[in-house]
């Protein structure tokens, strides 16, 4: 039974993705992470004994290191499986003088500096895991927005500053598939696809519980030959 | 004639820049800038009527905003017709729990949002000589590392967190393409490959003198179609 790790699960994406976790017969733990317990009402809703709800902070190493041994009781010595960055924000600031610098900063750093702290603390239980059972895997949800090849598209335009910190977050995911290679830990991006997660994609194609049920097919039948590559929501590789 | 700015060139491939550029014959201004112009002794004792060397720190927004200043009282009204963002940082550790979030950020904030907010506060100068030449041009050195397709090479293999702003960088240089195209103002990414900068890159193929001869020339030499695009020191095209 494998265990599994999500970031930013109180609404979203993030929440669509526990939801089919706790239904996969292959999962027998899922460690939903929030930013705050106390609003995360729904997702405490559910009565499931695979579902551990803990706190955390992505972008917080004190945050990031508590989450880290609170997992680490609740796996107790088997290691994590599957650690699945989904948190994110994005500024939608076209690129002017209204950029500020506190605002690019953030961007990076909850979208691209917090899955590389979430990687690099999760290490050892990741590693614990792929000695256990072969390998383990990191997911990096990324967007098309991300692609550098599709990036002159006028129709996407901005938001630029969630570009930028998506093609960061693609070259986390090719460096950990390099660098943890030995430690058979492995690294792949996904772009979920247009999901209706809130007003602003209301016209969006896929629910959050399709596009939920694609990913997470996708991400339990991962091998070897996916390790550092993008794929789209229906296993289609995404150009860099 | 043209003017330029490049940013740190206090050393290596900056300072070299600066020598190309004020041998140019179309380039009738040079600003250098540096951190410390205490410190550029070197580029202090160049005679030339061509440069000007001001204190620019570009992760610092109101360094940024008084070397804007400075440049517009340089180039009296007439624009700015190229900006270089040359200066960068590169932490060499690899992706374990060495990593700090604060070196992350710092390797993020010097090589990404650096030049992002050069090009955002330089807009108005940019846009100026645009106006009254035809196009300006923003230039982002930034590395064959900075290559997704590239990233899987084991002989690179790391500093990764290198890899990750540039390429974040590369992602700046292709929304500015698309953002400010209607602004007649152009953004273009080089690799200067291998260069002697210092003790560590003493093996290079090419010398600070060569990789910048180089580079003048192909910047000096840019039309509409090379607008978003990457490039190698010998005008290749480089893989995103
Ligand atoms: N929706 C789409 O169409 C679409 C398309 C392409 C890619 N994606 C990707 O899919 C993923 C999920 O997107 P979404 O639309 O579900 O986003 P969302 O609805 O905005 O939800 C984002 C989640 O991330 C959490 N979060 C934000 N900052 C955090 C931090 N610093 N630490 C911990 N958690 C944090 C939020 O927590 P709070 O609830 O506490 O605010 C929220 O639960 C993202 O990576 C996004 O880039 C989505
Ligand atoms: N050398 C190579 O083989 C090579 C290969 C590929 C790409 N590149 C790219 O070429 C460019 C130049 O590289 P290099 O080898 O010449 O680098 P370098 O020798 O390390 O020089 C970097 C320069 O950037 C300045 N700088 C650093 N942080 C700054 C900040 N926050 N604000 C303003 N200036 C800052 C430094 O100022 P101080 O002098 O005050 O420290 C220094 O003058 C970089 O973008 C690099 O990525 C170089």
């Amino acid at each position: 039974m494998l265990s599994v790790l999500v970031t930013g699960t109180n609404r979203g994406l993030g929440r669509g993705l526990v939801g089919e976790l706790l239904n996969a017969p292959t999962v027998g733990i899922v460690i939903a992470t929030v930013r705050n317990v106390e609003v995360a009402k729904e997702l405490m809703r559910i009565d499931s004994p695979k579902l551990h709800v803990i706190t955390c902070e992505v972008t917080d190493e004190n945050s990031v290191a508590a989450a880290v041994k609170k997992a680490s009781q609740i796996v107790g010595g088997k290691g994590l499986d599957i650690l699945i960055n989904n948190a994110c924000i994005k500024h939608r600031v076209p690129l002017n003088g209204d950029v500020t610098k506190a605002m690019a900063m953030e961007q990076l750093e909850v979208n691209t500096v917090g899955p590389l702290l979430m990687a690099t603390r999760f290490h050892g239980l990741l590693k614990r895991a792929a000695e256990l059972n072969g390998s383990a895997q990191i997911i990096n949800i990324s967007s098309a927005s991300g692609s550098l090849e599709q990036a002159l598209r006028v129709d996407w335009g901005p938001p630029s500053l969630y570009s930028i910190s998506k093609a960061a977050l693609n070259m986390l995911t090719r460096k950990l598939a390099l660098e943890w290679k030995a430690d058979k830990i492995r690294a792949t991006a996904f772009t979920p696809g247009w999901v209706r997660t809130d007003e602003r994609s209301a016209n969006a194609d896929q629910s959050v519980e399709e596009a939920s049920a694609k990913l997470i097919k996708m991400i339990l039948s991962l091998t070897e030959d996916n390790n550092g590559e993008f794929y789209g929501p229906t296993g289609n590789k995404i150009p860099w």
